[in-house]
């Protein structure tokens, strides 16, 4: 079935695709209990990509136009069967697919996997390595102190206490020196880079990311309209050589990184090239968004080279440093430094955004966060995701099939694995969610051309047996799946 | 001085100004000493508005370029002044002023007043008529349940309980019937306001908001690049007979409206118009953002009609509800309402912007919502608003000069006073800081071409004495200021 999509219309594929044949199975030019295309065919006669079309189908099964049958394909459903489902919301919102958007890329629906699967996808840690006994008491003394913290606003580039207490931790990891004026308080990393995105990124601005990459930072940038080029990792990290030569002929805005415990191949960028990084910005004038979701998550003993941040003089970095994963993700707490005017204009930004993050979660961490705790609470936190790593590889040495590979992390939650020849991880995906299991593929890693034979495991989340039982189904369904694409 | 300013530009004209600006006094064009044109006399000669120059001085001043003498203007400052002043960022910065943004304009700066300023200006609630102790013991007690809230991320849609209170709570004011499946969890109404503008709003896309309206929303959509068309509001409201014939000939893709006690004026919409308005969304396709972060704050017994919201059949409206102001302001928790597709897709912006809210916050809420207390709580703040708006309008009735009009508000938060003649509020405002007090003056509520003589006032903030102060001295103020504008 080829359709006729528009690649410079302001809506995306996905909904061009969903919408097109929500018109083509209401106006009954495809039957009834008609069979569409399988994924993999669609894409292919329409060259988009995999992903793409799935989230297209998805989209059409929760409308109520097609079920989707696994193992077998997609069905167009009955007329009666249709209404039931509409009538989930009683009122007639055909008319709205004629609103175009300006989503071109989203996470999100990849998130909406089986309910109850084992989430090998999930990087969060697991609520019991975290110190929720202490924080609460802590919450309800900062409470008790002041009650009137709940009625109080507080300022929009976030409370003035907190951001002296992040000033003090940021010295003491990543030795990053700053002063509160330079930090804004944000909703999580997320909100950094989005923030970012915002102020600095428009249509065709060149963005620089790691080639694999953080999938919803790729998807703020996509949606602002950036002209995303990837840079290859190799063991050191982003290969900074390239970049280099690229920058000979391309200006880029922007450089998006996640130098420590990359995200998600886990590699750490060495120090030469963090000198580099920050030489090549000085040079072609462009800013580096450092995203540092868990510098203090190092295994071995080895702590990760200091952060770009602090080797930055001249205010070419906007350093991105997460609390909540580590320590309280309810709280979603994270800060943003940044010199001069770029500073004033991202702080501009977050008024426009929300008027300032809420004072409550803000309050709540400054006693842990300045306390002798959190230095004890990490170093628990270390030892126990060490053990989970150390685990999760001894299982795959055990299990995984022949050929299969990984990288083993030197710090933070994720693993990732490789399949050799010409395995697809979006269809070994499909087949591990037959198995109740869920995996972040390789395809939503990538900004332009996405490769399809890498996947990532996170080993921070799940109880120590879920965790085994996980990899183990896991390595299973690798090898049926492998077994049916090998070349025969 | 006649400078060159690129209005097809991405960057700001306040930018553009400060950048020019900085540039001459970098090169030594403009000396040392010397100084600058009036913000009047240079906003006639280059066609921009009294606010833009006045904030492109005012980046000037932080900068360290110029300094800001009250009554007598700008002044270039000495190059080893401003060193001093750059130095309290260790880096050097100076290059940061060739990157442009996306910021085409923010009520940010407006905010900058004097630190110790009496603030006519803050439309929040003065914290003293907040429930807090309640609040306080009942977080408390959330926590003491279940500990392990704060190691949990919420989901990206909003806690599932905490929407089932809100779905309660909205059908109890506002007569809106929805389910929680249809309500996303904001960090307040503000995020609800950036969430449809990211994911509907973009270049040349008309929007349609009330004049005056407010400011923060006027930010929010010019900086997505929207053709703004303001429409007056006149005793009832929105005029909807001005948009239905102006629906003739544009085709609007949002309209936004706060219909409830109007910020900055007051007004309500009439019920016939609220008709009207979802009537004309229905016939030409539009959607409506209804803006309602006050509609529980009625006076004088007379509640509003119900919500725009409670009369759209066909998915047309996204309801935005605020419940920072009235109860919590610390926990910044709003809630967005919609159908269908238009749902669908602001749930994947919200997840772009912050991977959904903060969970203890939401958690915090939920026990007073669902409470009898709230009802309690809203009745004891209607009269201490109340009895704030009497005393307000009492004050002016005896200290305002002649010619000094106001519109008595049925609700909500505040008073627009309009000067006569040829008044004008932005240097009316000059003036008011020199007295130490702060209002928004009107220029800063219109998206086109401004208009000057009007002010909004808030009741609600100060403790009771200080506005009685505030409001005497406002009146000193324009008393003074309105014989030097006199015609003579």
């Amino acid at each position: 079935m080829k359709i006729n999509l528009n690649r410079q219309s302001d809506q995306s594929l996905i909904h061009q695709i969903a919408n097109i044949l929500a018109e083509r199975i209401r106006s009954g030019v495809v039957e009834e209990d008609s069979q569409l295309p399988s994924i993999r065919n669609f894409s292919k006669e329409n060259q988009v990509s995999f992903v793409t079309v799935s989230k297209a189908y998805t989209l059409l099964e929760k409308n109520g136009y097609i079920r989707l049958e696994h193992g077998k394909g997609a069905f167009v459903r009955r007329k009666e069967q249709r209404k039931k489902i509409e009538k989930r919301t009683s009122k007639n919102v055909d008319w709205q697919l004629a609103i175009p958007d300006y989503i071109q890329r989203s996470q999100y629906m990849l998130n909406l996997g089986p309910e109850n699967a084992i989430k090998l996808s999930s990087a969060i840690i697991n609520p019991g390595l975290l110190p929720s006994a202490y924080l609460t008491k802590e919450i309800n003394q900062v409470l008790q102190d002041d009650p009137q913290i709940v009625a109080r606003y507080g300022p929009i580039q976030g409370d003035a206490e907190v951001r002296e207490a992040i000033k003090k931790y940021l010295q003491r990891y990543g030795e990053l020196k700053t002063t509160s004026s330079e930090i804004i308080i944000t909703s999580g990393v997320q909100q950094g880079i989005d923030l970012v995105a915002r102020t600095f990124i428009g249509p065709g601005d060149i963005v620089i990311t790691e080639a694999p990459t953080y999938t919803a930072a790729l998807d703020v940038f996509r949606n602002r309209g950036a002209h995303i080029i990837p840079i290859p990792v190799d063991g050191e990290g982003m290969q900074t050589d390239i970049l280099a030569s690229l920058c000979l002929t391309k200006k880029p805005k922007v450089v998006y990184t996640i130098p420590t415990f990359h995200n998600p191949t886990g590699t750490v960028l060495s120090k030469k090239r963090r000198i580099d990084l920050v030489e090549l910005a000085q040079r072609n004038g462009f800013l580096i968004v450092e995203d540092d979701s868990w510098n203090e998550i190092y295994f071995d003993h080895n702590p990760p080279p200091p952060t770009i941040k602090s080797l930055d003089t001249s205010g070419h970095v906007i350093y991105l440093k997460g609390f909540s994963k580590a320590l309280a993700p309810s709280c979603r707490i994270g800060a943003m430094v940044s010199n001069g005017t770029i500073h004033q204009r991202l702080l501009t930004s977050k008024s426009c955004t929300d008027l300032g993050s809420p004072l409550l979660t803000q309050k709540a961490l400054i006693p842990f966060l300045s306390s002798t705790r959190m230095n004890t609470h990490l170093e628990k936190l270390r030892i126990a995701l060490e053990i989970r790593r150390d685990q999760t590889i001894a299982l795959l040495e055990k299990y995984a099939p022949e050929g299969v590979t990984w990288i083993r992390p030197k710090g933070g939650l994720n693993i990732w694995v490789s399949l050799p020849g010409s395995g697809n991880t979006d269809e070994l995906l499909l087949k591990a969610q037959q198995s109740n299991l869920s995996f972040l593929p390789s395809s939503a890693c990538y900004p332009n051309e996405p490769k399809y034979n890498h996947l990532r495991i996170s080993y921070s989340y799940l109880e120590n047996q879920q965790l085994e039982q996980g990899i183990m189904e896991l390595c299973k369904v690798m090898e049926l799946y492998l077994q049916e694409v090998k070349p025969s």
